[in-house]
Order: structure tokens, then C-alpha cells, then sequence
């Protein structure tokens, strides 16, 4: 987010990441629980949602005087993603994300289990202790909604007969539900209309779309020759995206698909297999039908921003913007 | 708890069972989650974290007029105690719990974590949506205290020199907590006085400590080949607890504890290793000094009952007469 315009944006998403720092002082703090708090909130992130909660929140009357309570929020909404990460990470056996270790992987499952458990205790304190009270009970549904969508997620695995319905409901879950909680406190908690609220709320879903069916097929347009980093991650757990459940609604390349997902299930999942999928999938169109999926939500996104003051349906529009496929997609 | 002597003890235990209840109705689970989730609530326990608060919150004057919110504080305090459970069964990698399979063994350590998580997530729903939340912060810290504690053992894994006062610092956290943090609510709750609720407090403090030292010793007094249950799991997952921690102080048996130790890191810990740890433990004065540890604390917790009004002293007293060793113990 280099080009926020808008006048005190970058202040807000400042005061939000002292807060995070502020939540875990490493001098009170010691030995392994010291390193990993450091090593987790130290990371730095895009601060997505905190960034949505305070674009929304200037919707409302009340955001300059809810300011500080509101960059609190967005300090909450951005540790329960941290501890969601942290718990997806044990999920998914990464050793990895976004180049850095894992807790899993640096420090043991056992250790991201209650690394994860401590970050929410302790976001849900800050809840319950800095006059946010008022969210709370909206804040735990979300947190059951992410569980809910891991679950669904892990029981539809190694599925490759999986309704792109059925998928489309453990995303909503595991990543919109954030999305569109941090839209809707933001406009609440400034004191925004009922429909004001209602929009945005709906705005957050359909950007939570966008983003997740975007990483999705990022997948499969990044080329692990060219970029270093292992693609088809997803695939090899047992995780069957959008353009997967898409092109294996096709019968010319189900019989296939359903061979790569066994030899996947069975761990025979190699290189060979890696490049058979991706020309399975794009031979079927279920690249195109994924993108087409993506680029309905960004654009129902950008429709409700036509209600919106000017320049926060600017600064949202310039989101749904930048979160776009590289050119050379070959969709 | 068949002889609760005390009025309608029994009748708010049953409160705080449909509560437990009313929080999961199948009705509105599906799939996996509702197996989870019946499979989770549905266990029968001993209840003693809500009982505590119970007869704690009748030293308080409000206790008629807040017995409802008592009742689901009850609740909220066993639905943390179950959650803990089911992450703490993944580290321990337990497949039984009370002769139960873990929701770890029966589905997944992957479906573990997100059913403790979604189950903390109703909990704390619960806290803001019934009106419990000048509680939530207390709680909220006793759920981090209860992960430091958790963290701190497995920091110790393995480490046949983890000095005693390090042990009982984790205890502290991942056992004594929840038992001080109910007694202490309890009280508060129900408008005790200042002295009556810290009196309370370290009556909580004292029962925990008890509770898992005696959890610790019976691993020791209880026969493998008699109850057919496995024994020292936890000297085979590396948690080294009092009796062996004392035992390993002794010149005498800390050269033979130490070389036990490397065996079960290495994952040679057999039937041999169970005797010949059982012996050394016993041989030391392992056993000796746990117990004069663990009946220190029932002689503090009783002399803390003396202060309370007599029903409620008697009642907790048969809590702490309950807490024994069985004769056999050969101590």
C-alpha cells in the first residue's frame, strides 16, 4: 500500500502496528515464548484488514472521534489473522510462508498450537480491556466461522469430486468472513447508517473472494522454474482449489484429475505430475472460470463503492485494482 | 461428587450441564463438526472447575440473586477446561482420554486444533453475549497463563535437570490456573468480600496443585499390569513431573534417571525401562517427597477453609479428603 492518498491513512496503519508491538513488549517476555511472539508479530504484513477496517470507518460520523478505539480494532482484527495463520500453518505442514519459517516448522506443531491459543487469548483481552466490548460477540463468530472453514475445508480433502459450491463455503469461512467483519465493525463502530454498513459488509465479501480465488489461481500462473517457490502446494495436501473443482467438472479432464488427486493422496505427487496438472487445468477452462468467478466479485466489489464519499471509493477502488493477475497469464 | 450435601449444589451442577449443552445443539451442526462437537460436549467429567466456583460463589452474599450468571460462568470455566484438553491432546499425542478416543486419534491432530479453537470461540461468545464480560479479562488471562504453562513443559522436555521450581511454575500455569481463576470469579461474582475472595483465590491455588501433583503420583502407585492402563506416558513423551524430578535431585539416581531420560527421547522406553523407572523413583525418595509436596498443600487449603462459613468448609473439605492416594500406595 505505497500510494494511500488519503490524509492520515498511513498514521492510522502506523498507530496499528504500534499497538501490535505494544501487545507483546519483549521484555516481559521470556526464553522460547519471547522468540516466537517476536518472530511472529515481527512480521511484516500488507495489514489488509486493518487497512478495509479504517477505509470503512471513515464511511461513518464518528471516525475521528472513534480514531484511536477504531486503530485498536484494527490491531485486534490483524492478531487474530496472525493467530489464524499460525494455527493454518500446523494445518498445512508449511515450512514456509512468505519466505520466512514457520512457528510449526521452526519451533514444533506443539509450540504453534499454544502460540496460536496465546495470541487469541491475549487479542480477546485487549478486547475486553480497551472498551471494545461492544464487537466482541461479533469478533468470536468470525473466529467460529474461520474454524468452520478449516474444517469444511479438511473434510472435503483429497475430494476431487468437491461442488465448486461446497468450496465456495469453506472460503467464505476461512478467508472472507475476516474480510467482511473488518469492513462491517469499521462503518459500525464509526456510527455508519444501517445501509452504509450493510454495503460495506457486502463490499468486504466480495473483495474476501477476490483475494482468495486470486491466490488461488496465482498458483497456477506462477511457474516454479521461473520463481524458485513450490506451486501446486494446495493440490499435493489435498486442498482441490477453484480452477481444480472448475476443470474437473469437465469431463474430458475429470478421469485425469481424479489419477493426479490418488497420486497426491498416496504422496507419489512429483514434478511430472506438477505440469500434468496445469495443462489438465488450463486444457479444461477452469482458469478461465476461475477468473471469471474472481473478476464478478471485483466487480460487484467496485459497484458498491459507487455509493461511497469520493475518495474512500477511490482508495477502494485502487485495492481491487492492484489485486490483479500478472499479464503474462495465458487466461 | 455423589455426596454433595449442600442445597441445590446438584441442581446447578445440572445448570451448568444443560448449559453445556445449549451450546452445541446438534440440530444446528452438520457433518464432521457435529460428530466433533457431540463427541467433545457429550463426555462426562467430574465437573470440579464449576463445582468450585459454585460453592466459592456461595461465601459471596449475591449468590441467590446470581446464580444463573453462576451457573454459566460455570460453564464457560469447563467449556475452557475441554478445549485445553483437546490441544492438549495433540502434543501429548494421546489416543485415549478417560478411556476415550482423542478427537486428535479419532480425526486428525488437523481437525484437534480447529475444534479447540471453535470451541474457545463459543466460549468467549458466551462471556460477551450473557453478560459475563467483567469477567473476560480474567479469563482471557488465565487462558495465556494456562499456554505459557503448556509452553513451558514442553521447553523442559526431556530435561531430566529442569530444576523443581521450574516444574511448578508450569504446573502453575497449565493446571492451577483454571481451579484459582474459578474460585477467585466465583467469589467476585457473587460480591464476596476483598479478603473472603483472596482467601478463596488461594484456596483454588492450593486445591490445583494437589490436584496435579496427585495426578503425577498416581501414575507411579497405579500398576500397568493390575489396571491395564499404559503408565509413565508422560516419562515417555519427555514431561518429567515431581516424583522423577525429585528422584533426579538424588546423587544416588540421577546418573540411571538421566540415561531412562535418553532412552525415551530416543523412543526406547519398553516394559524394562517402566520397571526399572518405577524402582529408581521409588528407591530415592521420589515418591516420598511428592507426597509430603502434595499434602502440604491439602494442610494449606484446609487451614483456608477454616475462615468460611461451615457448610461451604465442610463441603470443600470432602473435596480435599476425596483427593487421596489410594492405601496401596507403599509410601
Amino acid at each position: 500500500m505505497d500510494d494511500l492518498q488519503l490524509p492520515r491513512l498511513r498514521a492510522d496503519l502506523e498507530l496499528v502496528n504500534r499497538e501490535l508491538k505494544r501487545q507483546f513488549p519483549p521484555e516481559q517476555e521470556q526464553g522460547r515464548v519471547r522468540d516466537i511472539l517476536a518472530d511472529v508479530t515481527g512480521r511484516s504484513g500488507k495489514r489488509y484488514r486493518p487497512l478495509l477496517l479504517l477505509l470503512s470507518a471513515r464511511c461513518g460520523p464518528n471516525y475521528a472521534a472513534q480514531r484511536p478505539l477504531l486503530c485498536k480494532l484494527g490491531a485486534v482484527i490483524e492478531l487474530i489473522h496472525m493467530a489464524s495463520l499460525v494455527h493454518d500453518d500446523i494445518v498445512d505442514d508449511s515450512p514456509l510462508r512468505r519466505g520466512q519459517a514457520t512457528v510449526q516448522s521452526r519451533y514444533g506443531k506443539d509450540m504453534a498450537v499454544y502460540t496460536g491459543d496465546l495470541l487469541l487469548a491475549r487479542t480477546m483481552k485487549l478486547v475486553f480491556t480497551e472498551g471494545l466490548g461492544q464487537t466482541g460477540a461479533a469478533l468470536c463468530e468470525t473466529i467460529e466461522r474461520m474454524c468452520r472453514g478449516e474444517i469444511g475445508q479438511f473434510d472435503c480433502r483429497f475430494r476431487i469430486d468437491t461442488p465448486v459450491e461446497r468450496y465456495l463455503e469453506n472460503i467464505a469461512g476461512k478467508s472472507v468472513a475476516l474480510f467482511e467483519t473488518a469492513t462491517r465493525l469499521g462503518c459500525q463502530l464509526a456510527g455508519g447508517s444501517a445501509d452504509t454498513v450493510r454495503n460495506l459488509s457486502r463490499f468486504g465479501r466480495h473483495l474476501g473472494y477476490l483475494f482468495q480465488i486470486r491466490d488461488d489461481l496465482l498458483d497456477f500462473l506462477s511457474s516454479e522454474a521461473r520463481e524458485g517457490k513450490p506451486i501446486h502446494v494446495d493440490f499435493r495436501e489435498g486442498v482441490f482449489t477453484l480452477p481444480v473443482l472448475f476443470a474437473s467438472s469437465s469431463p474430458k479432464t475429470r478421469a485425469e484429475l481424479a489419477e493426479l488427486a490418488e497420486l497426491a493422496r498416496q504422496g507419489r505427487f512429483a514434478s511430472a505430475e506438477t505440469e500434468r496438472l496445469t495443462a489438465a487445468v488450463r486444457r479444461s477452462g477452469g482458469l478461465e472460470a476461475a477468473k471469471a468467478e474472481m473478476e464478478y466479485h471485483r466487480a460487484s466489489a467496485r459497484r458498491l463503492t459507487e455509493s461511497l464519499p469520493s475518495a474512500i471509493a477511490q482508495a477502494f477502488r485502487g485495492i481491487l485494482d492492484k489485486l490483479d493477475l500478472p499479464d503474462a497469464s495465458g487466461t
